[in-house]
Protein backbone atom coordinates (compact mmCIF):
# COMPACT_ATOMS: atom_id res chain seq x y z
CA UNK A 1 0.00 0.00 0.00
CA UNK A 2 1.60 3.38 -1.49
CA UNK A 3 0.83 6.92 1.46
CA UNK A 4 1.61 9.76 -0.24
CA UNK A 5 2.05 13.19 1.94
CA UNK A 6 1.56 16.28 0.59
CA UNK A 7 2.73 19.79 2.19
CA UNK A 8 1.32 22.53 0.00
CA UNK A 9 2.72 25.70 -1.02
CA UNK A 10 2.33 28.31 -3.49
CA UNK A 11 5.42 27.59 -5.77
CA UNK A 12 6.70 24.81 -3.99
CA UNK A 13 4.24 21.37 -3.02
CA UNK A 14 6.52 18.73 -0.63
CA UNK A 15 5.95 15.50 -1.10
CA UNK A 16 7.17 12.15 0.24
CA UNK A 17 5.94 8.52 -0.90
CA UNK A 18 5.90 5.73 1.50
CA UNK A 19 5.49 1.81 0.85
CA UNK A 20 3.63 -0.06 3.67
CA UNK A 21 4.60 -3.85 3.64
CA UNK A 22 4.26 -6.68 5.95
CA UNK A 23 8.20 -5.98 6.65
CA UNK A 24 7.69 -2.47 7.58
CA UNK A 25 7.64 0.96 5.68
CA UNK A 26 9.57 1.99 2.67
CA UNK A 27 10.78 5.26 1.12
CA UNK A 28 9.66 5.14 -2.27
CA UNK A 29 10.47 9.03 -3.12
CA UNK A 30 10.46 12.49 -1.79
CA UNK A 31 10.72 16.12 -3.70
CA UNK A 32 9.36 19.17 -4.44
CA UNK A 33 6.86 19.96 -7.07
CA UNK A 34 8.30 23.31 -8.14
CA UNK A 35 5.80 25.44 -9.85
CA UNK A 36 7.09 27.69 -13.12
CA UNK A 37 4.27 30.11 -13.42
CA UNK A 38 4.99 33.57 -11.79
CA UNK A 39 1.33 34.46 -11.66
CA UNK A 40 -0.39 33.51 -8.79
CA UNK A 41 -3.58 31.82 -10.62
CA UNK A 42 -1.77 30.18 -13.63
CA UNK A 43 0.19 28.70 -10.43
CA UNK A 44 -2.83 27.15 -9.03
CA UNK A 45 -3.75 25.64 -12.11
CA UNK A 46 -0.28 24.10 -12.22
CA UNK A 47 -0.34 23.06 -8.82
CA UNK A 48 -3.41 20.80 -9.66
CA UNK A 49 -1.52 19.41 -13.18
CA UNK A 50 1.06 18.91 -11.22
CA UNK A 51 -0.43 16.92 -8.36
CA UNK A 52 -2.40 14.84 -10.44
CA UNK A 53 0.40 13.92 -12.49
CA UNK A 54 2.15 12.50 -9.35
CA UNK A 55 -0.89 10.63 -8.16
CA UNK A 56 -1.42 9.11 -11.48
CA UNK A 57 1.94 7.83 -11.62
CA UNK A 58 2.57 6.33 -8.08
CA UNK A 59 -1.31 5.56 -7.62
CA UNK A 60 -1.21 6.13 -3.38
CA UNK A 61 -4.32 4.43 -1.61
CA UNK A 62 -4.11 7.74 0.69
CA UNK A 63 -3.09 11.03 0.86
CA UNK A 64 -1.82 12.89 4.05
CA UNK A 65 -2.09 16.06 4.85
CA UNK A 66 -1.06 18.51 7.67
CA UNK A 67 -4.18 20.57 8.95
CA UNK A 68 -3.76 24.27 8.75
CA UNK A 69 -4.81 26.02 11.54
CA UNK A 70 -2.96 29.19 12.26
CA UNK A 71 -0.12 30.95 9.85
CA UNK A 72 2.01 33.72 11.00
CA UNK A 73 2.19 35.66 8.08
CA UNK A 74 -1.43 36.25 6.61
CA UNK A 75 -0.23 37.38 3.01
CA UNK A 76 1.47 33.88 3.13
CA UNK A 77 -0.63 32.03 4.76
CA UNK A 78 -3.53 32.46 2.80
CA UNK A 79 -1.93 32.17 -0.55
CA UNK A 80 -0.80 28.25 0.98
CA UNK A 81 -4.59 27.94 2.19
CA UNK A 82 -5.24 28.16 -1.71
CA UNK A 83 -3.04 26.44 -2.92
CA UNK A 84 -4.02 23.59 -0.47
CA UNK A 85 -7.29 24.00 -1.62
CA UNK A 86 -6.35 23.48 -4.81
CA UNK A 87 -4.50 20.04 -3.19
CA UNK A 88 -7.30 18.73 -1.71
CA UNK A 89 -9.67 19.11 -4.50
CA UNK A 90 -6.79 17.46 -7.04
CA UNK A 91 -7.27 14.26 -4.75
CA UNK A 92 -10.60 14.45 -4.14
CA UNK A 93 -11.51 14.33 -7.91
CA UNK A 94 -8.55 11.21 -8.61
CA UNK A 95 -10.72 9.50 -5.77
CA UNK A 96 -7.87 9.26 -2.73
CA UNK A 97 -8.86 9.37 0.54
CA UNK A 98 -7.47 12.37 2.76
CA UNK A 99 -5.88 12.21 5.92
CA UNK A 100 -5.51 15.10 7.94
CA UNK A 101 -3.30 15.44 10.52
CA UNK A 102 -2.98 18.63 12.99
CA UNK A 103 0.73 19.77 13.21
CA UNK A 104 1.27 18.92 16.75
CA UNK A 105 -0.08 15.22 16.12
CA UNK A 106 2.47 15.19 13.34
CA UNK A 107 5.64 15.89 15.68
CA UNK A 108 4.30 13.72 18.43
CA UNK A 109 3.61 10.81 16.37
CA UNK A 110 7.11 10.58 14.74
CA UNK A 111 9.08 12.41 17.85
CA UNK A 112 6.95 11.51 21.19
CA UNK A 113 7.20 15.04 21.37
CA UNK A 114 4.32 17.49 20.14
CA UNK A 115 6.54 20.69 19.76
CA UNK A 116 9.45 19.12 18.71
CA UNK A 117 11.30 21.34 16.06
CA UNK A 118 11.81 20.38 12.20
CA UNK A 119 15.22 19.26 12.44
CA UNK A 120 14.06 16.64 14.76
CA UNK A 121 11.01 15.71 13.27
CA UNK A 122 13.50 14.85 9.80
CA UNK A 123 16.02 13.08 11.80
CA UNK A 124 13.53 10.41 13.10
CA UNK A 125 11.44 10.92 9.50
CA UNK A 126 15.23 9.05 8.04
CA UNK A 127 15.42 6.72 10.73
CA UNK A 128 11.66 5.33 10.87
CA UNK A 129 12.37 4.35 6.99
CA UNK A 130 16.26 3.56 7.65
CA UNK A 131 17.75 6.03 5.54
CA UNK A 132 19.60 8.09 8.37
CA UNK A 133 21.98 9.93 5.46
CA UNK A 134 18.74 10.40 3.09
CA UNK A 135 19.39 14.31 1.93
CA UNK A 136 15.71 15.87 1.77
CA UNK A 137 14.72 19.33 2.64
CA UNK A 138 12.34 20.51 4.72
CA UNK A 139 8.70 20.25 2.88
CA UNK A 140 9.02 16.92 1.49
CA UNK A 141 10.22 15.99 5.33
CA UNK A 142 7.28 17.38 6.56
CA UNK A 143 5.03 15.45 3.61
CA UNK A 144 6.43 12.29 4.59
CA UNK A 145 6.37 12.19 8.47
CA UNK A 146 2.16 12.93 7.06
CA UNK A 147 2.76 9.77 4.92
CA UNK A 148 4.26 7.94 8.15
CA UNK A 149 1.82 8.70 10.78
CA UNK A 150 -0.92 7.49 7.90
CA UNK A 151 0.42 4.43 7.30
CA UNK A 152 -0.35 3.75 10.84
CA UNK A 153 -3.99 4.03 10.81
CA UNK A 154 -6.67 2.21 8.40
CA UNK A 155 -6.89 3.61 4.79
CA UNK B 1 -20.35 41.74 -22.32
CA UNK B 2 -21.00 39.67 -19.07
CA UNK B 3 -19.12 39.91 -15.70
CA UNK B 4 -19.48 37.85 -13.39
CA UNK B 5 -18.28 38.83 -9.66
CA UNK B 6 -17.85 36.06 -6.82
CA UNK B 7 -17.55 36.17 -3.19
CA UNK B 8 -15.66 32.72 -2.57
CA UNK B 9 -16.82 30.72 1.50
CA UNK B 10 -16.82 27.02 2.34
CA UNK B 11 -20.66 26.39 2.40
CA UNK B 12 -21.72 29.83 0.54
CA UNK B 13 -20.19 31.43 -2.47
CA UNK B 14 -22.05 34.98 -3.48
CA UNK B 15 -22.50 36.14 -7.26
CA UNK B 16 -23.58 38.35 -8.98
CA UNK B 17 -23.78 38.98 -13.02
CA UNK B 18 -24.08 42.22 -14.62
CA UNK B 19 -24.00 43.16 -18.15
CA UNK B 20 -22.48 46.52 -19.74
CA UNK B 21 -24.02 48.39 -22.67
CA UNK B 22 -24.15 50.90 -24.80
CA UNK B 23 -26.80 52.22 -22.00
CA UNK B 24 -24.64 51.10 -18.74
CA UNK B 25 -24.85 49.08 -16.73
CA UNK B 26 -27.73 46.30 -16.22
CA UNK B 27 -28.45 43.25 -13.49
CA UNK B 28 -28.99 40.20 -14.97
CA UNK B 29 -28.84 38.03 -11.73
CA UNK B 30 -27.35 37.68 -7.74
CA UNK B 31 -27.91 34.94 -5.40
CA UNK B 32 -25.58 32.46 -3.28
CA UNK B 33 -24.57 29.19 -4.08
CA UNK B 34 -25.26 27.17 -1.56
CA UNK B 35 -22.97 24.08 -0.74
CA UNK B 36 -24.57 21.40 0.69
CA UNK B 37 -21.66 18.67 2.12
CA UNK B 38 -21.53 18.45 5.30
CA UNK B 39 -17.84 17.30 4.64
CA UNK B 40 -15.30 20.03 4.49
CA UNK B 41 -12.82 17.88 1.43
CA UNK B 42 -16.57 17.66 -0.39
CA UNK B 43 -18.00 21.31 -0.32
CA UNK B 44 -14.74 22.01 -2.03
CA UNK B 45 -15.29 19.65 -5.35
CA UNK B 46 -19.14 21.44 -4.94
CA UNK B 47 -17.46 24.59 -4.81
CA UNK B 48 -15.91 23.72 -8.27
CA UNK B 49 -18.70 22.02 -9.59
CA UNK B 50 -21.05 24.68 -9.17
CA UNK B 51 -18.79 27.60 -10.02
CA UNK B 52 -18.25 25.92 -13.27
CA UNK B 53 -21.85 25.89 -13.78
CA UNK B 54 -22.91 28.41 -13.28
CA UNK B 55 -19.94 30.17 -15.78
CA UNK B 56 -21.34 27.96 -18.11
CA UNK B 57 -24.53 29.21 -17.68
CA UNK B 58 -24.03 32.87 -18.07
CA UNK B 59 -20.10 32.33 -20.25
CA UNK B 60 -19.09 35.80 -18.47
CA UNK B 61 -16.37 37.59 -20.43
CA UNK B 62 -14.52 38.76 -17.16
CA UNK B 63 -14.62 37.41 -13.53
CA UNK B 64 -14.04 39.56 -10.49
CA UNK B 65 -12.87 39.19 -7.23
CA UNK B 66 -11.91 40.86 -3.99
CA UNK B 67 -8.56 40.13 -2.76
CA UNK B 68 -7.82 38.53 0.41
CA UNK B 69 -5.36 40.03 2.39
CA UNK B 70 -6.00 39.62 6.10
CA UNK B 71 -8.65 37.37 7.91
CA UNK B 72 -10.13 38.20 11.02
CA UNK B 73 -10.97 35.20 12.39
CA UNK B 74 -8.00 32.46 11.11
CA UNK B 75 -9.91 29.64 11.61
CA UNK B 76 -12.75 30.68 9.11
CA UNK B 77 -10.42 32.60 6.45
CA UNK B 78 -7.99 30.06 5.83
CA UNK B 79 -11.20 27.44 4.78
CA UNK B 80 -12.85 30.87 2.89
CA UNK B 81 -9.19 30.94 1.21
CA UNK B 82 -9.37 27.47 0.05
CA UNK B 83 -12.34 27.67 -1.29
CA UNK B 84 -11.18 30.61 -3.17
CA UNK B 85 -8.45 28.90 -4.68
CA UNK B 86 -10.91 25.91 -5.84
CA UNK B 87 -13.12 29.31 -7.53
CA UNK B 88 -9.90 30.43 -9.00
CA UNK B 89 -9.00 27.27 -10.69
CA UNK B 90 -12.38 26.50 -11.89
CA UNK B 91 -12.02 30.03 -13.38
CA UNK B 92 -9.11 29.71 -15.12
CA UNK B 93 -9.82 26.20 -16.55
CA UNK B 94 -13.07 27.72 -18.09
CA UNK B 95 -10.56 30.00 -19.68
CA UNK B 96 -12.25 33.55 -18.16
CA UNK B 97 -9.66 36.37 -17.47
CA UNK B 98 -10.06 37.51 -13.58
CA UNK B 99 -9.58 40.84 -12.03
CA UNK B 100 -8.86 41.54 -8.70
CA UNK B 101 -9.85 44.12 -6.37
CA UNK B 102 -8.52 45.21 -2.91
CA UNK B 103 -11.25 45.77 -0.29
CA UNK B 104 -11.05 49.17 0.21
CA UNK B 105 -10.53 49.70 -4.02
CA UNK B 106 -14.13 48.06 -4.05
CA UNK B 107 -15.54 50.66 -1.52
CA UNK B 108 -13.84 53.69 -3.17
CA UNK B 109 -14.92 52.45 -5.92
CA UNK B 110 -18.86 51.68 -5.26
CA UNK B 111 -19.64 54.71 -2.29
CA UNK B 112 -16.00 57.19 -2.91
CA UNK B 113 -15.11 56.11 0.31
CA UNK B 114 -12.68 53.70 0.83
CA UNK B 115 -14.15 52.51 4.49
CA UNK B 116 -17.75 52.57 3.88
CA UNK B 117 -19.56 49.90 5.76
CA UNK B 118 -21.57 46.83 3.74
CA UNK B 119 -24.82 49.01 3.99
CA UNK B 120 -23.48 51.79 2.34
CA UNK B 121 -22.09 49.61 -0.72
CA UNK B 122 -25.39 47.72 -0.49
CA UNK B 123 -26.93 50.93 -1.37
CA UNK B 124 -24.75 51.96 -3.92
CA UNK B 125 -24.57 48.84 -5.78
CA UNK B 126 -28.35 48.85 -6.29
CA UNK B 127 -28.80 52.87 -7.41
CA UNK B 128 -25.61 51.88 -10.15
CA UNK B 129 -27.95 49.44 -11.36
CA UNK B 130 -30.75 50.94 -11.53
CA UNK B 131 -33.15 48.82 -9.05
CA UNK B 132 -32.84 50.68 -5.82
CA UNK B 133 -35.22 48.11 -4.05
CA UNK B 134 -33.88 45.13 -4.77
CA UNK B 135 -33.33 42.25 -2.08
CA UNK B 136 -29.61 41.08 -2.23
CA UNK B 137 -27.98 39.71 0.25
CA UNK B 138 -24.74 41.08 1.76
CA UNK B 139 -22.53 38.21 -0.10
CA UNK B 140 -24.29 39.17 -3.31
CA UNK B 141 -24.02 42.49 -2.74
CA UNK B 142 -20.34 42.13 -2.82
CA UNK B 143 -20.22 39.81 -5.72
CA UNK B 144 -21.93 42.72 -7.48
CA UNK B 145 -19.89 45.38 -6.26
CA UNK B 146 -16.30 43.36 -7.71
CA UNK B 147 -18.80 42.98 -10.63
CA UNK B 148 -19.45 46.55 -11.10
CA UNK B 149 -15.67 47.58 -10.53
CA UNK B 150 -14.67 45.44 -13.26
CA UNK B 151 -17.25 46.68 -15.82
CA UNK B 152 -15.18 49.87 -15.84
CA UNK B 153 -12.06 48.27 -17.04
CA UNK B 154 -10.83 46.93 -19.79
CA UNK B 155 -11.65 43.07 -20.14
Amino acid sequence: MIILGIDPGTRRVGYGLVKKTKRGLALIDAGILKIKSKEDFGALVEVKNQTKALIRKFRPRLVAIEKLYFVRNQKTGLGVAQARGVVILSVMEEGIKIKEFGPNEIKAGITGYGLADKKAVAKMVKLILGRPNLKVIDDASDALAAAILASRTRA
